[in-house]
């Protein structure tokens, strides 16, 4: 198959052998795969990542001297199974699923792992017992953006919410505009979102943000704090880069909840005191469960969460990787999807 | 009267203007006042201090200009109060306080003031609402403790801790020392506490902990989930220096959370992906609220929490700076007790 393959921390385009289903899997073709901000940073820093993994205890495993195919991101089409599977979905049906892979054992992260190749190349494999059916009339490539969806609808359910509590989104990337669309869904009020870009600002009020703010021209906590008033603050830090979470304690009120969706993989500098003197917390959050990916979906497929804005580029598995180019410059889009 | 002044960001023995209660306040004369930590990374890196203050946006202010008299773990004789003061306690009575002094409409922080001289000095004032006579027969000694065991005694509050919690204590100087307590107060077992002292791991069998380790034997983690098995980690940073926030995160287990009641005053670097990768949370947490003060001294009364062994030195006004240099050696002592 043809595919866009991570090789010596580069993007190339090149034909890879097919992946063959085993016992409890789906062969599926690609049908639109997103390209996450986690990708362009794992092209830059994916020794980092699997370094740290090792590190700190994360059964996470990647020989970066093999090729690995990226893309987490997807909904595909049902085209065989392996010996021995029974699966709720047929050939030419359309399905999302977590990207992970239950394979002799092991758990394979989907999109980074040498085994488990992801959505930008044409075929891929799946475990059948994680495979959901795309509900009927749902556009593939809104099915495509569960996945992206998921990560702020759990951030929001790690965030343990109550009604009087009052949201402020730092940065309205996917994560920040899915962590956006995850709060509209349990009603919370006032949701403050900031972003530096205009064209983020409007994709966070489509999605339910109730104030948006330009950082350069007013402090995102000043902002909030007209919004909210003294309600508690819930801050979800969705940028990811060194030296947002400083700037969070820094200008957090006293008791503040942070919640660092943002994936910053290089190392961060603190300042303790912060959190000391106004006894913050951070709850660092990652993922979902299968639950809350399953919820999503039907979300989406209900018109609870409209995706239909997010989608802001396509491209073929030529264009990846002018895309990943493109979404260095975080003003042009949001989500350009590989429909290989 | 005679005081240790912090002077230059050193300390020196001088003469200072008695201070003079006004409406709703005490004079009282200490009769002890334990050194803390806290005191002794002030006296480094005061300015630091009340930057970060100034910059969080908490409400503190010190000018390093001026003479500040520490001391904030105290135990004082009523001698005076103010005009038109109410006051539960009376003349020659004991009491113990928050350090915290109203006046003014500001909040000053006893010992932490230019304003509220602490109890490295002859007298005090306190406020008069915040006095708490020490009960009959609980000696000075131990009810000058009430405040770094609050300390501990808040530090668990802000966990939450649920019946099947476990723990474990990262460092056993006087903050770890009265989280173990308090978690004892709490029936939490098992409570598994690491320091690299031999004295400081007795101290904490003293107190409460099922088990201690030497992280120079055995990582501190690894006696936890011996002897938690696969309990939910709850794990106290009670050390307070750079690079001890990062070494948790690294060892933790998913969905550890931790508390961070050690007071780095330095910056401190963190990698972020830890956090993200095991979905980790930190509650940073400081101080303790009226309730918690007093319940403390009423623990410590009953005798639920026996502070008798954490008395490791005894000295006068004199002694201070010398104390302080004894206090850099972690090993020597647990808490030297300042008897002008």
């Amino acid at each position: 198959m043809r595919a866009v393959v991570m090789r010596n921390s580069k993007l190339v385009i090149d034909t890879v052998p097919d992946p063959v289903p085993q016992e409890g899997e789906l062969l599926v073709r690609t049908l639109a795969c997103g390209i996450c901000g986690s990708d362009l940073h794992a092209l830059k820093h994916a020794d980092k990542l699997v370094e740290v993994a090792r590190e700190g205890g994360t059964p996470f495993t990647l020989d970066l001297r093999r090729d690995v195919v990226m893309g987490h991101e997807f909904c595909a089409e049902v085209i065989d199974c392996g010996l021995n599977t029974s699966a709720t979905v047929r050939r030419g049906e359309r399905v999302v699923s977590m990207p992970i892979l239950f394979r002799g054992g092991r758990v394979e992260g989907i999109g980074y792992s040498n085994e488990a190749s992801g959505g930008y190349g044409e075929l891929m494999v799946l475990s059948a017992s994680l495979a959901l059916r795309v509900p009927n009339g749902l556009p593939t490539e809104h099915a495509a953006l569960t996945e992206p969806m998921a990560v702020g609808v759990h951030a929001v359910a790690k965030a343990h919410l109550d009604a009087h509590d009052a949201a402020l989104v730092i940065g309205c990337g996917p994560v920040g505009l899915a962590v956006i669309a995850a709060l509209k869904l349990r009603n919370i009020e006032p949701i403050v979102a900031a972003d530096f870009s205009a064209t983020r600002r409007g994709l966070a009020q489509h999605l339910g943000a109730d104030v948006v703010v330009n950082p350069a021209e007013q402090p995102a906590i000043e902002a909030f704090r007209q919004a909210a008033n003294l309600r508690p603050a819930v801050i979800f830090e969705c940028v990811g880069i060194p030296g947002i979470v400083h700037q969070i304690m820094r200008d957090a009120p006293r008791d503040a909840r942070v919640l660092v969706a943002g994936v910053c993989m290089e190392d961060d500098v603190i300042k303790p005191l912060f959190g000391i003197n106004k006894e913050l917390a951070l709850q660092f959050v990652f993922g979902y469960t299968p639950a809350e990916f399953a919820d999503t979906l039907q979300a989406i497929a209900d018109g609870k969460i409209d995706v239909s804005p997010l989608v802001t580029g396509r491209v073929g598995i030529d264009g990846v990787p002018r895309a990943f180019d493109e979404l260095a410059h975080p003003d042009a889009h949001a989500k350009i999807l590989v429909e290989p």
